[in-house]
């Protein structure tokens, strides 16, 4: 039986979310252990929102739902690694693919990448 | 110029690395400032480790440091994703290629590739 450690961060582990085909990273995010066992039994990945502090489906607004594909704990079981197909395309809620679509070289910010789609027109209420 | 936001974390940031060629996360770590103007200024990856609350330049005693070929931040700023080349092919202290070399399913933990090197050698006193 798994037991993750979710002692060392007061109740959260950090989740990296990877495109289970092209291998991108697409996000890192937080799971307690409510939104741990919601993703397991949903197969759909659940985060928990450190800023909202809840449950925090990941694109039940946009669409852009994560299907678990595989899922790795690390050696000391303190951080999980999601394989996941990004529904939509996309993870970031700026429209871009991968939320680390800002490379940094020499000391400034360079933009990699094109979004997906469009924030105003997903999130327009 | 880059500014990362240390403060959600009590003055960390999690950081994944992850292989420049293959794309496989080989871990995630954690940066205070000073680990990430140390990574900056010397291109080789340095952590903060919690248990030990110490800079820990990755390798130092295996050998196995990460040489910085890439860096990206998220959309806010609070993560970290660092392509890099692992010298001597293993990240993990177990001898795995990466630490997340244990795959759930079905509630069980399956290892997941050999370990490249014996840490009883390469820790030994």
């Amino acid at each position: 039986m798994v037991r993750l450690d979710f002692d060392k961060m007061g109740g959260l582990i950090p989740v990296i979310a990877q495109d289970y085909l092209s291998g991108r990273v697409l996000m890192l995010a937080f799971m307690n252990e409510e939104a741990w066992q919601t993703t397991l039994s949903t197969g759909f990945v659940t985060y928990y929102s450190r800023s909202r502090n809840e449950l925090w489906t990941k694109g039940k607004t946009s669409g852009n739902m994560q299907k678990v594909k595989e899922i790795y704990t690390d050696c000391d079981d303190d951080a999980i690694l999601i394989k996941i197909e990004q529904i939509g395309g996309a993870a970031c809620h700026t429209g871009f693919e991968s939320c680390f679509h800002k490379k940094i070289e020499d000391g400034e910010i360079r933009i990699v990448g094109t979004p997906v789609f469009d924030p105003k027109e997903v999130y327009k209420k």
